[in-house]
């Protein structure tokens, strides 16, 4: 059951199956995002970083996400990524998305030039919602400087809210960091904050977030749901649940996220298209791969049973 | 007289005026490209870092490359800017430029993921030369760790080098690192090499670069030509007219370089639509306009004169 409330809850980035192309494979990914969210999701984000968003191009994207509406996939369940480094980029997948019914979207700020100040990436952010001009659109900003360069500040964060407070609604913390994630937490009560790992989600779940947008739940939906479940349900449970799907995400995480989680699928759909990758991203190597399978058979993971 | 053995000499990243929209301004875009190459330039270069490429959509991009091209711009005397984090865009761009005779590209790598390797680098070049598939392109590579978050390091020189001869041609060093771009130099003496400062010109000339490609040109073309024709000469003037040029350059760069550039075109055409920029860029302000103003005072600088 989604919580419609605030969109809060456990939220999957798809990952974005390719062709030989290297294109958006629409047909693979239709079926990932429905068994994302019957499998225990309550949204899924097209075009994230997990999704390898940038590698693509705008047609490429409103194609696809156009695909998975058109398989009867509920807008008000997705979240669509639409934060480019070109301003008319940003508007023109924003408001595709809004005007085909997903009016939540999460907003990278143009991530090319690096030292911006706030009063830049306010004015990036400002041009897009004004451009798009919907006042259903919410907007969850994208915190993410390991890969973007581009810190969301909390002066920004305030800038914001104050011009928009009907569209800025939420932020990812995709820092891995509980610190900041919290502080976001207690600065902007407004704001439906999701750290970008579940290995803090209960943390932060008990300190007041919305829930968790993560990679993992491409392969552990279910566990990390369950997690969510405890929580709501303030049950004991919840913290011995949060221990398993914190030690599967580490093994996860030890080797480059993407290429573990496309060869996950492979392996559980016994597809191996699933595991093409587009550059720059590549293969893991064998040895990447005997750590990972290492790491899974020591915390006895089944692929079936995820 | 442009260096056509091997498109070396002083090049210009060129500014690109906005309309009132943000959208690429071809009618002043076009009237700068021949100033430069009027002025001193030996070749222009569109959408780099200085002409906010990454600012623009790739239609927006195509669209006033052909409006340069159209009013008379010899193609040989361009350089397009095409790299982009999308495979498919970085294709398209290039593609479109060769195929209307710009065969010079000078191409960032993805730069959305960070800490990619050589191999996942390599295979995103090579998918776009061979997607292109021009016999005639002239790649170049664009090396600015700074703002892309992606180094080009020498063993991806060397791996494109070997697979693609006829085609990797050069590399811009806009690290403004002098240890940097000497060590392209000598370690890989088929490449053009272009520092993308005029501050260390002469000194890396004297260590075999081909020239330089340098924001400043926008402004100063004459006088970085000067520096590069008494060089060529063997002339004992190139090291004064040097000292010269590093001195408007230290100023330039005190304050951020594309606003404080645009600014100087504004005045110097009495134009103030030059000075706009599309966010995350901002406008000096009255502080950076002032230490502006008393820098190139104490230096003499004229805007008409140079």
């Amino acid at each position: 059951m989604a919580n419609t409330e605030n969109s809060g809850g456990v939220w999957a980035p798809a990952l974005t199956p390719l062709t030989k192309d290297l294109a958006p494979d629409s047909g693979r990914a239709t079926a990932q995002v429905k068994r994302l969210l019957d499998g225990g999701c309550h949204g899924a984000a097209l075009f994230g970083t997990t999704g390898e968003a940038t590698s693509f191009s705008v047609e490429q994207r409103m194609a696809l996400l156009e695909a998975v509406l058109e398989a009867g996939v509920a807008p008000e369940r997705l979240m669509v990524g639409s934060g480019c480094c070109a301003l008319v980029d940003s508007v023109r997948l924003t408001a595709h998305a809004a005007g085909l019914g997903v009016k939540k979207v999460l907003m990278l700020p143009p991530f090319y030039y690096k030292g911006m100040s706030d009063q830049g990436l306010f004015d990036s952010y400002a041009a897009v919602i004004d451009r798009v001009g919907d006042p259903e659109l919410a907007l969850y900003l994208y915190h993410f400087p390991r890969l973007s360069g581009v810190p969301i500040t909390h002066g920004l964060v305030e800038q914001l809210l104050f011009a928009y407070p009907q569209t800025v609604k939420g932020l990812k913390d995709s820092t891995g960091d509980p610190e900041s994630c919290a502080g976001f937490i207690a600065r902007f009560p407004a704001l439906a904050v999701f750290p970008g790992t579940e290995s803090i989600m209960l943390d932060m779940l008990l300190k007041g977030a919305a829930g968790c947008i993560t990679a993992s739940a491409n392969v552990n939906a279910a566990a990390i749901r369950r997690v969510y479940d405890a929580w709501r349900a303030e049950s004991p449970e919840a913290r011995e649940l949060q221990d398993g799907i914190t030690a599967l995400r580490m093994v996860l995480q030890a080797n480059p996220m993407i290429p573990v989680l496309k060869h996950l699928l492979a392996e559980r759909l016994e597809d191996p298209a699933w595991r093409r990758l587009c550059p720059p991203l590549t293969a893991l190597s064998a040895e990447q791969l005997r750590a990972l399978d290492s790491g899974l058979g020591d915390l006895g993971f089944s692929l079936e049973a995820a």
